[in-house]
């Protein structure tokens, strides 16, 4: 029922000074307040613990719901001026939650919050919203502009997207993953909206100009940041009626870490997930962050994940390559044991958290 | 497909010196960008512009998405350290929009974006949500919790709820409206979530004291300020299925002017709408604030308004009376025409802006 509540960046934080552990409680305090009971006739709440979606049965439709921001990846849009990465954003982070547990997108309702509304700006955003919606299949269901001069001081840019199961379709939970699984992976197109706060203080920090490539780059740094979060709505769409599939991830917050959430009872060995690299790498070095901050923070290049059984890997591959992820690679292998670990590196993580 | 896209006080602000044109621009902008294209297959759009909240036909289910957030009304409740009001407010101002296109509430996912997540705060939020939810039977499904000092200053709260239409219910759109039909109105419990940049700027222009009552209350100023907003979900739950209900209106951001966004076709009499009192009437006087203006940015003291054929006045106040709203009224009625009009004050508005 209750659907993963994730605060962004409260890992990363952890360096910016933000108090994690309070987060945590605060999370749980307000959690522990809100009490089980009856909803209204007709609707029938779906257990699933942590997981990227809420899910809710109402008449014969599954429906699926989660809600994010795009957080302070708006701080580096304010800086360059540009919009339209941000409003692509609104739309992925939002559909790739859905897919992740196998729904297929209906519709998208915005929130932003802002000092004022800047005509140029938000014509901006509505161009990266329609291409997300385009990309996604979705519709725009609302929305809410909210100009709070005295609450904000930069811009906050957020949406709740639903979805729903077409017929014969079950939602994909992860409850199914065994060891011998395979773990796919699908590369992702940069930061998307995670780790911003310490990607951001890494380039403050060195005095770097947002204008100008990073060493090894072509694109100015601001750029390559903004660079709109992938969708993978064809991927799951692609690969969700296929018996074989017994789990989705969107590697968003927290990393390699978002693995545990669909299970606890297996060991996920991403012993083929990318070394650092690109803009990771840079990161990692010009911030001297430790690679167990890297995992546990960025996607690290790979943005989607589908867990398979050995038996659908070729018939898998083959589906995201028609989906148009020719991209798509073996990553990983599901075992015995618990938590996330990336031998090749020496990384090793008990859970999500 | 659609929904009305509000701006939090642009209508308000313009006291306050927020450029109301530039926003309304602003958002023509954005949504000048977005493309009306064929959903998912199974996802069929309702048509329901400038409405309460957005339909969408999902195989056998007809839903209703809505999201709204709690404004500036934060301020207050940081000022006076009390976070459950703003709690309960998370909720109502969602489904009292679910409410006024006759949906069934079936879930809500908040999002909390702040600069740190005081435990305390969290609880208090927490038991106001409950409170919220226990009211409108409606489930918890999600929510998300940014923590980003840079972005804000205070506390910005809101949410996202879904709705659906029970077997044998059609969504009440006031497209049935006419000449001849008769105004229900349900006390409000103050001012709700709204006007409140306008309200808090006549308490700071008068020097007043948050924690002391205001002439001819016996509460102090901002414990008036933070009363809940009352929830009309059983209101609406009762009235949906009578046959001669043809509308209903949520009284938030833009006063009566709500009303013509039911119908464009005639004309709203709001003769038995109160006159300016208690807290109303203060803000007016203190404020200098002319009734057209207090008319359209406050809810004056009616929160949520029924439309129905005279044939079913009585019946549905009966019904009104056993869910709980014994406060229920006559307060104006339909004629032909366009607009709103309370004669009682010598108030004419042209249509919802």
């Amino acid at each position: 029922m209750a659907a993963r509540r994730r605060s962004h960046g409260a890992r990363t934080y952890a360096a910016a000074g933000v108090n994690r552990k309070q987060t945590s409680r605060a999370l749980a305090a307000l959690l522990g307040q809100v009490r089980r009971r009856p909803p209204g006739q007709g609707v029938h709440p779906v257990q699933l613990k942590g997981h990227y979606a809420g899910l809710v049965r109402v008449g014969r439709e599954t429906l699926a719901i989660t809600t994010d921001t795009v957080g302070t990846k708006t701080l580096v849009a304010e800086a360059l001026g540009r919009w339209t990465e941000v409003g692509v954003d609104t739309v992925a982070i939002n559909v790739n939650d859905l897919a992740a547990v196998g729904a297929r997108p209906i519709g998208l309702v915005d929130v932003i919050s802002c000092r004022r509304a800047d005509p140029e700006a938000f014509a901006a955003l509505g161009r990266g919203i329609d291409q997300g919606l385009r990309q996604s299949r979705c519709l725009l269901l609302g929305g809410e502009t909210a100009i709070v001069p005295e609450l904000l001081q930069g811009m906050d840019v957020g949406g709740t997207a639903i979805g729903f199961f077409p017929p014969g379709r079950r939602p994909v939970t992860g409850s199914r993953i065994r060891a011998g699984d395979v773990i796919v992976g699908l590369r992702a197109n940069g930061l998307h909206s995670n780790g911003f706060t310490l990607a951001r203080r890494i380039v403050r920090d060195a005095g770097a100009d947002w204008r100008r490539p990073r060493p090894g780059s072509r694109r100015p740094l601001g750029i390559e940041f903004l660079t709109p979060t992938r969708i993978y709505v064809a991927a799951s769409e692609g690969l969700a009626d296929v018996p074989g599939v017994t789990g989705f991830a969107h590697i968003s917050g927290g990393g390699v870490r978002n693995l545990p959430r669909l299970s606890e009872k297996v060991r996920f060995v991403l012993d083929g997930w990318p070394r650092p690299s690109g803009l990771f790498e840079w990161l990692g070095r010009t911030g001297s962050v430790e690679p167990d901050e890297l995992y546990q923070t960025f996607n690290m290049g790979i943005g989607f994940v589908a867990i398979v059984r050995s038996g659908s890997l070729h018939r898998s591959l083959a589906w995201l390559r028609r989906a148009g992820y020719a991209d798509a690679r073996v990553v990983g292998r599901v075992a015995r044991g618990r938590g996330v670990a990336l031998p090749h590196l020496g990384l090793e993580y008990s859970g999500y958290a």
